[in-house]
């Protein structure tokens, strides 16, 4: 797609997401000549309805989902977001891009982050030093290596690229679960690997055919001692409480939960108690340079789709990739 | 040294750690020939004292320290640690032999585990588990990512060397001071490299060098996001009190301290509150199969002890290496 660059240069910008003041002003700062709507800062819902559609490129994540397709004007959507299922019965002419891979090394080290706590026991330690309580050598007992662990990831998209990556350095047997490039090719294989396996890091996107992946059977095939993380999207589970359930029993070792079947998590839930459990809050991806990360992936998009040059990172809703 | 193979078949042992009674099972199971006298089953002192007299090998570590040096019939000692100084002034013709990088693996990982814990705010969310409150997204602006940080690593050593291994995976700029080996050579070469380190990770043994290396002013010379990380020796520091109060001021981002001055740490002392500081209570060593290892490292170098073979990790107590 081409357009004269005499056109594209004035573009209305409409901005869905609520970027707190300074990322805004480096918005304005940026764009001088382009007219940029926040929808934050329009006081009606109608006005709001109109802006958007009067608007060429929309920069966050629209709700609901069929406004996107209401929007008719609109010639690129950029998404803030990697996940994008929600939007997966939509039908626009726009170009989508999404963030891709500009949350893979957050999330890939919050898992590793979480599994070294465990295994270190950075989570009791916290926990004495909040009550000023020393331990110490009795602690050491109750300590792992990642050194020379079987690890199966699930996933072999950008998050689980980047996890194995992040374990080049501790020697780790790893196998792939992936239907078109992994070792493990069908949740039957994947059923066989896993009594061997110390640590399990589910890295899948959320998808029909992902949802619920993880069986009830495949939780209590792990061992004993093993570790079953998650920092895709929560329904990979097909039964949270049996994990909930294995790990109370002791007959899982731990998890590293960035992602839940609800979330907030209740106040009153049965995950908040779960031993040997770290529950990152849905963090995975964070950062504190991440509002001027988007802001840049956002400006360098714009450059190329005011340049006529082809946008990065661009995903068709319907097929989820 | 050569002994001839009948005199050493049958050895006398004397054991000084205190091992759970399973390790002393493995031990006794695995030496059935040899004459093993633990010390926590000796009821006197006296006796205590008579029996390491006669023994022809010591495993573990003797107090006071010049016991050492009186029991002359001793031809080797096992110490069941990496570091020796508290040694360093004894004379024994026995060959001496420690844990050497034994501990490598899990001081490592303790360090990259507390790093990753600040950077991702594992220690955040284990208070927050506890206390069952959700915060979620508020929580994203004040995570960081190790990939990419500039890392300095005091000691270039078996510690020192398997963190830049673990680091691998994390594109970190790593640069090592050590006065033999290292990228920087001298302190006042490492004064000039701290402003721009994002971590600086300890990993220096206890000697008459390395005391009080650390300087008031390194502390200071590091950046305000910067973390300081010790798992060598507490005494690194020339100045606990004013890493502590660099922490509760801001003036330095975090820290991860495996070793401290006082261990344990009294109750009312001020490391407690520290602000984003990980106390691994000096656990960096350990892991549960640490007695395991232990006795296989022992055994393995009984069994070329007794067939004249040169054994494994000799130090010399006096040199410190």
């Amino acid at each position: 797609m081409r357009y004269t660059r005499q056109i594209l240069l004035y573009m209305r910008i409409y901005v869905e997401t609520a970027f707190p003041g300074s990322y805004k002003e480096l918005l304005r700062h940026s764009l001088q000549k382009d007219q940029l709507a926040f929808r934050d800062e329009i006081t009606t819902e109608e006005e709001r309805l109109n802006t958007l559609l009067k608007a060429d490129i929309l920069l966050g994540n629209p709700k609901p989902a069929y406004i996107l397709q209401e929007a008719t004007n609109l010639k690129w959507v950029q998404l803030l977001s990697t996940g994008f299922e929600y939007y997966s019965n939509v039908h626009t002419s726009a170009i989508v891009t999404n963030l891709q891979d500009f949350y893979s090394s957050p999330c890939a080290e919050t898992v590793i982050a979480g599994i070294l706590a465990l295994y270190r026991g950075m989570d009791t330690c916290t926990l004495l030093k909040s009550r000023q309580k020393w331990v110490g050598h009795a602690l050491r007992v109750n300590l792992q290596l990642l050194y020379n662990k079987k690890v199966i990831i699930l996933g072999w998209g950008n998050i689980g690229r980047r996890v194995a990556e992040n374990l080049k350095g501790f020697n780790c047997d790893i196998q792939v679960y992936s239907r078109s490039s992994g070792q493990i090719r069908s949740t039957d294989e994947l059923k066989q690997r896993l009594p061997d396996a110390d640590i399990v890091i589910g890295c899948l996107p959320g998808t029909e055919q992902t949802k619920g992946l993880f069986s009830e059977e495949m939780i209590y095939l792990m061992k004993p001692t093993a570790i079953f993380c998650n920092v895709g999207r929560g329904n990979l589970l097909q039964n949270e409480q049996a994990l909930i359930d294995a790990l109370y029993q002791r007959k899982l070792g731990g998890a590293v939960l960035d992602v839940t079947f609800e979330e907030p998590i209740p106040a009153d839930h049965p995950l908040w108690n779960c031993p040997n459990t770290i529950l990152s809050q849905h963090t995975g991806g964070g950062y504190s340079a991440e509002y001027e990360g988007m802001i840049q992936t956002f400006l360098e998009n714009l450059e190329a789709f005011k340049n006529g040059r082809p946008l990065q990172n661009q995903v068709q809703l319907s097929k989820g990739y």
